[in-house]
């Protein structure tokens, strides 16, 4: 958690690009962006893998993704978007904090 | 509604290789897979869009996605998964009924 590079940015020991904040999560830009628009939605606490989050961090993702549905505007992809959750090796997850990748502004290759 | 695919399968008026159901959502093969293993966790009720949800239907989101990481043995993703979600045109949603892919079974490229 200490090391974590998202929960640095969230105390701002690392510098972002953050389009939004409440006290469940942020949104930020992603620095290696996939698409027009790549941004990711990550909660506040730091859990590994979705099969650790306890039931008030599932919560947690439900709200993220309602958010994300209802800011297609203020996250310039109107036009649609996609979600995208990596989890552990396979997954190709580099960051040990569940997030959500939100990749839009553009339409999307198939993946 | 009545010519989704998805709810087709649910009615069992289309054929699939369904893995997991509940009252909740069915989880069935990819009939054209991009990955070893490739799912869709689809929920019982029609709602094309994720912002069309009422808020019971996105906890019904999340329960799935809390499901899908306790179920990684069954489901042959025990080394990690993607998730993806595609919403509307740039997103490349090909059914308008919210569902969610999961894909692995081996090391999945970048996205």
């Amino acid at each position: 958690m200490e090391d974590c590079v998202f929960c640095k940015i969230r105390k701002r020991e690392l510098p972002s690009t953050t389009l939004y904040k409440d006290d469940d999560m942020m949104i930020i830009k992603d620095i290696n962006p996939q698409a027009k628009v790549h941004l990711i939605a990550i909660p506040n606490t730091h859990v590994p893998y979705i099969d650790m989050m306890t039931e008030e961090g599932i919560n947690v993702l439900a709200k993220i993704i309602s958010k994300i549905s209802h800011c297609q505007e203020e996250l310039g992809i109107t036009n649609g978007y996609r979600l995208v959750v990596n989890q552990g090796e396979d997954g190709g997850q580099t960051v040990g904090h569940v997030h959500i990748h939100i990749l839009g502004g553009e339409k999307l290759k198939d993946f």
